[in-house]
């Protein structure tokens, strides 16, 4: 296809798959487009193994990597170390963690010191961290860099370009989108409210295209729309908007590869559109998540306000990790609340394919909608 | 344009504009698109004579009118004398928006008596008044019905049906789409949470194409894309991926011919697409506003609990005329406070143009996108 995304980054398709699956960021680049490994929350080593992994399995085809790297959250200056995060997180949040834990029968013991391995999710977030990370993925010959939260920090960019490494950069507002571009990022991801994970509040239908006529006199920046989309058809239509390819999330989440739990696969598979929360109850920041018991008690007037950036994690990913294990074994409570990231666009997700057929099920409905555009203008 | 919204309306271009200004509504119809006028709130004899004039200006071009006639009201039974739904509005409502004016030093004087005449919009939305209402549409040869809110009663239906006028309902979730589908209705308006006014949770990217596949297999009922929709590319996005055309409210709300006042007018032309907010504080149900001090002093903590339709109208809407009135003559308070109905899409609309005009650029922009589409496939 011949779009600047293709250019850039040299591939067929300009489909972007985020995925925390190493098999699904595989398959996607062989299929053509490119899969984009989310590397938050890895260690160093365990970055190495699933890189290695990748480069044995993607045929040489090219793939990218895809940290967190924010201007601002607790612990940034080095001030605080990892160990005192833990210590930071006020008692009445284990507490009401717990109590919806004790509610649906799951048990609560080790919380506290799980609680404690999430604090590495914030050490890889500062500059020495994800230095040793992006050297990792040069090292690997990474063609892409995408960075999920606010601007790139400034050294970050220098070295990706020092490297030939593109950046691109998720953007949820116009002004957040002019900034990026005056950064100096190579690729917009312009995501919209109805997206999965971290997400601002202006549709995909509306920022696209707003994004697109805010840059031009800046720089004609290439978008990869995001938020929402889950088919071609949806592709096509943002690209006809002003994007230059689509960035997409949530239709991978279900392919027979993912590390998605059966139980939330089974969930995602047959929820309609209405059934996500845009919250704060999981990172600390807006992300949007599939609907549960748990998403349900954090909405709840009694549960606390969330806190900030990393110690919400720190709170929330110890009791999910349980409720998934949980789950995975057919706990009935367990089942009741398990959740994950994922946008509004999984109400078009009903069958389970292999993320291979899913790249190619996006090419033949992208076809369609072209095809459809022109039906109107015979 | 071959579409079955032209078929159906008899039109060139698959345009739809709501607007409650019976200029905007005769322009647009004679730019090739159509007009609907909102006539809920209008007296029968009020309507009698904007459908006069617009009969009178329309060079004879087909226009639409849109009702609200929801299955479920307060005072819906008829056991509610409209006179007695003044009675029902706590005295908790009133004493907060008089505070709010006077915070803003605008006279809270004499809203009692206008909150009664609010009740009209209530009156309305019953069978007798909406008959009434529906008779001069058909006597004035409207050529579309309209209802904005829920599967319009079996009785409406039937009398458009005996008329020969199509009926177009707004949905905002699939579950709703299948129930007007197989209720008979013949356009559905797909709106998404981006739009102003009455909103669902679901954004149009993701409506549209949920909506048209679950419809084919019951009917291939024509859709409407709505929600965030102010331009061509837009537009073309939306009928890429299903849609066979567009009903817009927000960008025809800064026309120079649109009723809209001259502060909010200005306010919306600088207006981001962040600049909205989903409230159930004007109406009782979501909708969606331009954020000002009036909406945020309703999204307060303090703030009562908005009232069910149309008792929440009958609190906000007397006091919001205050403000335009005030508003309209330069007073700073008012300024501050002045607020309408509008999507988010209105961080697209940035110049004053007339309505024709802007179907006019709805048209060119159509082209961009289409050729744009047609330029990856080169």
């Amino acid at each position: 296809m011949k779009s600047k995304i293709c250019e850039i980054l040299d591939i067929e398709f300009p489909l972007l798959a985020f995925s925390h699956c190493k098999d699904v960021v595989a398959q996607v680049s062989k299929a053509g487009g490119m899969g984009v490994l989310g590397a938050v929350g890895m260690t160093p080593e365990i970055l190495e193994q699933e890189l290695n992994w990748i480069d044995q399995n993607v045929d040489g085809k090219p793939y990218g990597l895809d940290l967190l790297v924010p201007n601002n959250f607790v612990g940034k200056e080095g001030s605080v170390d990892p160990k005192d995060l833990a210590e930071m997180i006020p008692q009445e949040y284990r507490d009401f963690r717990a109590d919806v834990l004790d509610k649906y029968e799951i048990e609560s013991d080790g919380l506290r010191e799980q609680t404690q391995d999430y604090s590495n999710w914030g050490a890889n977030m500062k500059e020495d961290g994800a230095t040793e990370m992006l050297q990792i993925g040069f090292d690997h010959g990474v063609k892409l860099y995408a960075n999920a939260l606010g601007v790139p920090p400034k050294w970050m960019l220098d070295l990706c370009k020092k490297n030939n490494v593109p950046v691109a950069a998720l953007v949820g507002k116009k002004e957040h989108a002019v900034k990026q571009v005056e950064a100096g990022v190579d690729i917009l991801v312009v995501s919209g409210t109805e997206g999965g994970g971290h997400c601002g509040s202006v549709s995909t239908m509306v920022l696209v295209p707003e994004v697109h006529r805010a840059i031009q006199p800046i720089k004609d920046v290439p978008i990869l729309a995001a938020g929402g989309i889950c088919t071609g058809e949806q592709m096509a239509g943002a690209m006809a908007m002003g994007a230059s390819g689509a960035w997409c999330a949530s239709v991978f989440l279900t392919t027979s590869e993912a590390e998605t739990s059966e139980v939330v696969k089974e969930k995602m598979l047959h929820a309609s559109s209405d059934q996500t929360v845009r919250s704060r109850s999981r990172t600390g920041k807006h992300s949007r998540q599939l609907k549960s018991d748990w998403t349900d008690a954090w909405e709840s007037p009694d549960a606390p306000d969330p806190l900030p950036m990393p110690l919400q994690t720190m709170v929330s990913e110890p009791a999910l990790a349980k409720i998934d294990k949980a789950s995975d074994v057919g706990h009935e409570g367990a089942k009741k609340l398990a959740t994950y990231w994922v946008g509004q666009g999984i109400g078009l997700v009903n069958e389970k394919l292999t993320a291979g057929q899913t790249v190619q099920k996006f090419k033949e409905e992208f076809i369609d909608a072209y095809e459809r555009l022109n039906s109107f203008m015979e």
